[in-house]
């Protein structure tokens, strides 16, 4: 489909995007949005070894593309339920991280597990709750992963906390 | 190019989406991210009159659709830029609202003016700094420019504070 664009600035814009030839539609690129939680059981976290590419076998907590017609909350609680089949009561906005290099906007939350229970979802390998020492450090399968879980830390326990934006420059 | 595209939920995917007769491409339809800020002087607001539809001559600070190449705090000040031709410093993020029924995430922060220096880019009709009472309530541009703004008279002067979540439901 690529020779029906042109890379043209449409009128009352002020940067290039393809436009189609034929009826001028203007195909607009956007960043995408992950949403996702690090969930907690009393003083445990609910990781998932990822059953997917990218990073397959590699842990994360639940989190993946919001979509369409959810809200950012709602879309963190199906994450949760899809990958660990459990339930989760969010509870605050943690962090809204920006990856511009891969065109993807995080928005991160925490929340509190109902109860104990998980299983694996089709997405995740295994799906385990663990203490904070072990959490495999070493086997995160994104940076922020890392990011949102030591966010976490340092705000453990306080009611109030300005949500964190990222920790160090994207290289 | 409509019946170019079939309705079908992908491989590896739960919803339905416009794939492709030919390539078998997969049209994932995102939702579209806005950045703002609520930009203050002293005890003064930054507003714009809305130069461009949808809400042409109505009231907002400056706000606008995040492009893939910028981080959510660089699209904020690029857009105080752009609309008020004034230069801010970040402050905090101040709420992520959701209005699935349109498909946007808005992400807003509260900015520090680094001078009272502003004039009217090609989107604002008029800009001006106002006290708390002359903000024009009667003709906001939009729901999350009032939420926004109550947010912030909340947490005037705190240190922390959550960042906010949609204040109420969208009907």
């Amino acid at each position: 489909m690529s020779d029906q664009f042109n890379i043209e600035i449409p009128e009352d814009d002020n940067l290039p995007r393809r436009v189609c030839k034929d009826c001028g539609w203007i195909d607009y690129v956007n960043p995408k949005i992950v949403v996702g939680a690090v969930c907690t059981f009393e003083d445990r976290f609910l990781m998932c070894r990822r059953a997917i590419e990218p990073r397959k076998g590699y842990w994360t907590f639940p989190a993946g593309f919001l979509e369409l017609d959810e809200s950012t909350e709602d879309g963190a609680r199906r994450e949760v339920r899809e990958e660990a089949c459990a339930e989760v009561e969010i509870d605050r906005l943690l962090a809204v991280y920006s990856l511009p290099h891969v065109g993807h906007i995080q928005i991160m939350y925490t929340a509190r597990m109902l109860s104990p229970d998980f299983a694996a979802g089709p997405e995740s390998l295994d799906v385990k709750l663990v203490t904070w020492d072990e959490i495999p450090w070493e086997d995160l399968a994104f940076r922020t992963v890392r990011w949102a879980l030591r966010h976490f830390d340092e705000v453990k326990g306080r009611e109030d906390f300005s949500a964190f934006s990222n920790p160090e420059p994207i290289e």
